[in-house]
């Protein structure tokens, strides 16, 4: 009987594949994640949160999206505001991190299922080495988040006073995490983000290097860190910190174009400004979901061009959501040896395999179509301009948290359709993983080749 | 001298790559138009169109697309409205389908060049054939567009006399040639379509089978025709109809669900109106461009809608646009096979290559980028809902020619813009054609793998 119940309680022998084991990990995180927000002491009025509210709170901040029903520095009490952060930073890791912290914690060894688990937790190559890589993570992280909460609460104390310690590790955990949560609803009004700040440099570039740090992906982490020279990285992080780059740059000086004449952003802003405005507007797609500026008074065409952003999103392995840079990466490298006439797609003097090739794009196509669903269905139920939900819906997929402010009006039945967009924006690449770990089954037969034409 | 002369009026002599004769064909045939559109007798009033507009009027009637700026029913005169069919039946079946007709004509041989750009011209699997195809093509579009033409005269003869005939032939061309255009601004007020005859079966039926024969593509109407049943019919015939008939049943069920209510549409028709009407704009961005309900009185969910089924738009070597259906199943059957864990992508028994699947992804997405960044610039330049602006944009890619009705308040950048759209979305299977023609050209070197994560 005992030995039944130590069975029941022991996870391996529920036969769950890793792939449900994942899901049901971030299923359960969420669901007590809003039990928590629903208790009276978690709002600072001591009301209670809905039902709904609740489930949207806990899943954007388990999925590190940082989209928002309630102002999170006004609506919640400490308490409340602790168990968002306890959520971002559990969520951010992963589950599968967590899991491993207390394995390692209570030194027990590691069997394969859980080291499987790990491996599609973490998208990673080779089950090798991922214990390895989910320790230094784990203290990484942590580092990462003291060094910029302290810069963060040394700025912040002239003005916050010792507040100014709780905000710096609070945004410093939501900034790595890219969850984009923030507290400034209760200094600068509800659900103003960090937007007193479009001309502070030590936030912007503090905020901006937290968000990239943890967007990058640890492996790429690790691999500067040990190789320091950009020719002795590997050619994943190779293309991982030169897209950066490039959408970096290319985002700013488009961003900058679009707005620098619309007087409710860029126009009456000093030169700094202006600067610090288009980088931190170009980068928080990637996906961390701060803003210096009002996203709801962005143009159009900057509207839509920051959904292109959302969309591509942060790099594997990574606190951040989107189809990944990498991706988008060799769909550019496929397309350019297309048209150049080529056979192979190369990036760093790389051939780059059919079957990733064809992994890239099956990504980017399943999640596009994810997306324009989600969009239908808000725009059957939600009574908003078609542009602001196609960003609700991308910034909630991308795992952005980026909004034109519609969240909190939306109907039961949008705050719906963002939680599962959320949910799945976050657990998606996993299943396609699976989906690509299965890939070596074989069929019962091979059919001959058909001709069909394309195009 | 007189060889040399003789020389340059052999275009074989000026080494110019089939691809450059099939563009250059198009702009040369473009101004021509235009020019004979500008000329004062072209318009009923005897004033003279300006060249943005007779450039836009010119290049929708040669790609086929049907967005107008001016009421071709209204402003033109007859001599104008004969210009604009003229253009839209030789831009149907094609600059070199015209060019093999007058070949045959004066009873030349055809050389192995000639035959490239045929090939290019109707994306055709192999050289062989081509000459008969073009014969073939050229007769049964003749007989399509008179026995659909002489329906169409006596369905309207009760009502609009002697005139039924001209109207007959004129929207039959029109219809077969997926162009768009019509002459009822003159009969039920400008820019009205053929919203008059939403409950009418006899002009839902031939006109829709009008676009949709010409729309499936010569290849398949040949198979049709020779082969009689469906386990005979070609892999690419057989996609090509599922397909269709999918996208018919699928669109016309979406569309009732979205518009039923919708006062402005469905609600305040009959039955027969309610499935005419969900039956028509279902089949219409395939990619015909004619309406019977008002499309700028759709809601945002029907439109966004419309616009993916105008982005996949008909079937290969047709009179239509698109990526076509073809590319979609392709990636559909890919992206199946990659969820089920297979190896191969299948269509009704036959492996689909890799290098097709290859292809069809990159159809995709150079066309969805296309389209987008077209969106951005009409943002940027014209004031009107993003909806409405994507809607204009797909629809001049898809060579549709459905329009919320922005077309005419265009500034003359947007519809600069949206010339270019149109002849990009006419020309641009073909430069990808082009571009994997060179395809088996090989690299100097061929670079080792190189492993990246995706996703
Ligand atoms: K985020
Ligand atoms: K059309």
């Amino acid at each position: 009987m005992e030995g039944k119940i130590a069975n029941l309680l022991d996870i391996a022998q529920w036969k769950l594949t890793p792939y449900q084991i994942l899901v049901l990990g971030f299923a359960g995180l969420i669901l007590g994640g809003a039990f928590l927000l629903m208790m009276p002491m978690a709002s600072a009025t001591g009301q209670r949160l809905s039902f709904i509210d609740a489930v949207f709170t806990a899943t954007s901040a388990v999925c590190v999206t940082g989209l928002v029903v309630v102002d999170t520095g006004t609506y919640f009490s400490l308490f409340g505001q602790l168990v968002v952060v306890s959520l971002i930073q559990i969520g951010g890791l992963g589950i599968m991190a967590m899991s491993t912290l207390m394995a390692i914690l209570i030194g027990k060894r590691i069997n394969l299922r859980q080291r499987l688990v790990m491996q599609e937790a973490l998208n990673q190559l080779s089950v090798a080495g991922v214990v390895r890589l989910m320790q230094y993570m784990i203290k990484a992280t942590l580092l990462i988040e003291f060094i910029g909460g302290t810069i963060l609460a040394i700025r912040w104390y002239q003005e916050l006073g010792s507040k100014a310690f709780y905000f710096g590790y609070w945004h410093a955990v939501s900034a790595f995490c890219n969850a984009g949560f923030d507290l400034f609803g209760s200094v600068t009004g509800p659900f103003s983000s960090i937007t007193n700040y479009v001309n502070d440099i030590v936030v912007n570039l503090v905020i901006s290097l937290l968000f990239i740090l943890g967007g990058i992906g640890f492996t790429v982490i690790a691999d500067i860190w040990t190789n320091r020279r950009f020719s002795r990285f590997s050619l994943h992080t190779k293309v991982v910190l030169i897209t950066t780059l490039i959408l970096m740059i290319f985002g700013a000086i488009v961003f900058f174009l679009l707005e620098y004449d619309n007087p409710d952003t860029l126009a009456n802003l000093s030169w700094q400004g202006k600067i610090l405005g288009s980088y931190f507007q170009s980068m928080t797609p990637r996906t961390a979901g701060y803003n210096t500026l009002d996203i709801g008074k962005l143009t159009d065409a900057t509207l839509f061009f920051i959904v292109l952003l959302m969309f591509i999103g942060a790099s594997p392995s990574s606190t951040g959501g989107g189809i990944k840079t990498t991706t988008a990466s060799v769909m550019g490298a496929a397309i350019w040896a297309l048209i150049r006439g080529r056979n192979d797609a190369e990036l760093f003097e790389r051939r780059i395999p059919y079957s990733i090739i064809y992994k890239a794009f099956s990504v980017m196509l399943i999640s596009a179509v994810l997306v324009i669903f989600i969009t239908m269905m808000l725009s059957i139920t939600e009574k908003q301009p078609f542009l602001k939900l196609l960003f609700e819906a991308t910034s909630a997929f991308g795992t952005v948290g980026l909004s034109t402010g519609i969240t909190p009006t939306l109907t039961t039945t949008g705050k719906l359709w963002l939680v599962l967009t959320m949910f799945a924006g976050r657990v998606g690449p996993v299943t396609l993983a699976l989906a690509l770990a299965l890939k070596t089954r074989k069929g019962n037969l091979q059919y001959p080749e058909g001709k069909i034409i394309i195009g």
